[in-house]
């Protein structure tokens, strides 16, 4: 790789940080248990924000923290799908990027547990994502004041859950915010080579097929509830899509939004140039990030009622 | 057609009258003068907003009116370029409409009169407006105080002028903003057939056809400062994009956007669901339209320090 310049002022310390923690090549890989570890750990060295109140629930069997800031209202929440390639991931590493957010967006956050690959396969993690939803209308949630959003794998999966709401008549949510979303299981884009693969100090195509093989199994990663990319999204919520201009996933947000767009959905695309893989759950290392999170809180509040 | 059904409280409404001024299929069809004259008397029958004070200008020889607002700080101005398929419009059919943009962004808006074809071919509108933003510069403009914007036709015209600024050394504007634009003059985008298309009640393929071949005379449509998603945009202005998701040219904004966010721009697109071609000129009629002003006017501030 060619040395790289940047215009941001935090970004290249960010990708130093990020390479000072890149495993020994001499070291065999690290286990799937260890890779859980490390990103729960790394998520749990976060603060939450002051005066937001996380509370353990199960929602249709489903465990997860829900975050209650002082700026939410009664009945607006944010169901949040976190990412890690649906093999990663949990209420621990995401719990307080999801605090932040449902504070900037005046909702209640819900980090959902949802089952992981390669123990649980496509599609318990969308059945998981239904489930907890259902619960929230059973326990009273008006629809509309509803969103359902994740990053990485889990803005896939919150296009996917979407569509998964609508094949089982369920009403849509407000709204669908994904971030880097990995939307394409058989990663056909042009990103996936280039200048955005070239740039991208996080995501390979190995890797991605490698996550990808651990949650179908056998299944067809063109299965619309896998890869939304693939789907009929006429009639889902609207949908607001951050994605970095420097990372190989950039194609599956291009993709997403052209499939959605051409189904009449609304849709609002931002490409943030030098940003890199799910740069707003980093928010706390990238001013970026912080105005990537405050950009969806506007969003959510306008779309869900939210925030008073 | 099957019989459309609206959510947005306006647009139905307009698409009648929209209906209602289709010329008489039983009369010959209108010559290129009186379609020129009746675009100029619609927009001509709009009022200015309060206090914006219009004059007269001549900018690298080419002329249009700028216009004034009470809210403009000195220094910022958008250039704004007209739609009508290179061969109508002008600053009398989209006057009004730069003034309330530019009012609400806080900059001086332009209103340019570049020559028009089938009289004057490709690149003599790109070059007239290359020549006015030269003669900005002349001025004393500092460039990131400056936007380039127009819809459709100058909506193409915006990103072509950013690519020969480019090429001939001259800086970026602050920022680039396309409303519906026409920036594939072959016509090549999924969304000329299929829902897109068959629910425009403005646009078609064989009248986009017409009027490349007016302007291109005998040049390539495939020439990237005719067809700026054929070009490479890396190194040009931030870009938002603004389309309807009824109308038969959302192809060309999925792959403008598309190109811009793999050459590394920074890249905002927004499909408004229901709205149709350029629906923002049409804001006296449209909530959508004064919503749609409001979004490009805090972007075009944000992007060019503008408005106090």
């Amino acid at each position: 790789m060619t040395e790289l310049t940047f215009k941001d002022p935090d970004i290249a310390g960010f990708r130093a940080l990020l390479a000072g923690m890149a495993p020994d090549p001499a070291d065999p890989p690290p286990t799937i248990e260890q890779r859980r570890a490390s990103t729960d750990a790394w998520g749990e060295s976060m603060p939450l924000p002051e005066g937001v109140v996380a509370e353990p629930v199960t929602l249709g069997g489903v465990p997860g923290v829900r975050h209650r800031p002082a700026t939410a209202d009664a009945g607006g929440t944010l169901l949040y799908l976190h990412g890690g390639g649906y093999v990663t991931g949990s209420s621990r590493s995401h719990g307080a990027f999801v605090a932040h957010l449902a504070e900037a967006a005046g909702m209640m956050g819900v980090a959902l547990d949802y089952r992981l690959a390669p123990e649980h396969r496509f599609p318990a993690a969308m059945d998981d994502a239904v489930a907890a939803y259902r619960a929230l209308l059973d326990e009273g949630a008006a629809p509309e004041r509803l969103a359902v959003g994740g990053d990485s794998a889990g803005g896939g999966l919150t296009v996917a859950t979407a569509l998964a709401l609508k094949a089982q008549g369920l009403p849509q949510p407000g709204a669908l915010y994904a971030i880097s979303p990995w939307a394409d299981l058989t990663q056909s884009g042009a990103s996936y080579a280039g200048r955005c693969a070239e740039r991208d100090p996080m995501i390979t195509r190995a890797g991605l097929d490698d996550m990808a093989a651990a949650y179908l199994g056998g299944a067809d990663a063109h299965d619309p509830l896998a890869s939304p990319v693939f789907g009929d999204l006429s009639g889902l919520a609207p949908l607001y899509i951050q994605c970095g201009g420097d990372e190989a996933l950039l194609s599956d947000s291009l993709k997403l939004a052209e499939v959605a767009a051409l189904s009449g959905l609304e849709v609002r695309l931002e490409v943030w140039p030098e940003m890199i893989h799910v740069w707003p759950v980093f928010h706390r290392y990238l001013g970026a990030g912080r105005r990537a999170i405050a950009d969806a809180a506007a969003w959510l509040r306008a779309h869900t009622g939210s925030g008073g």
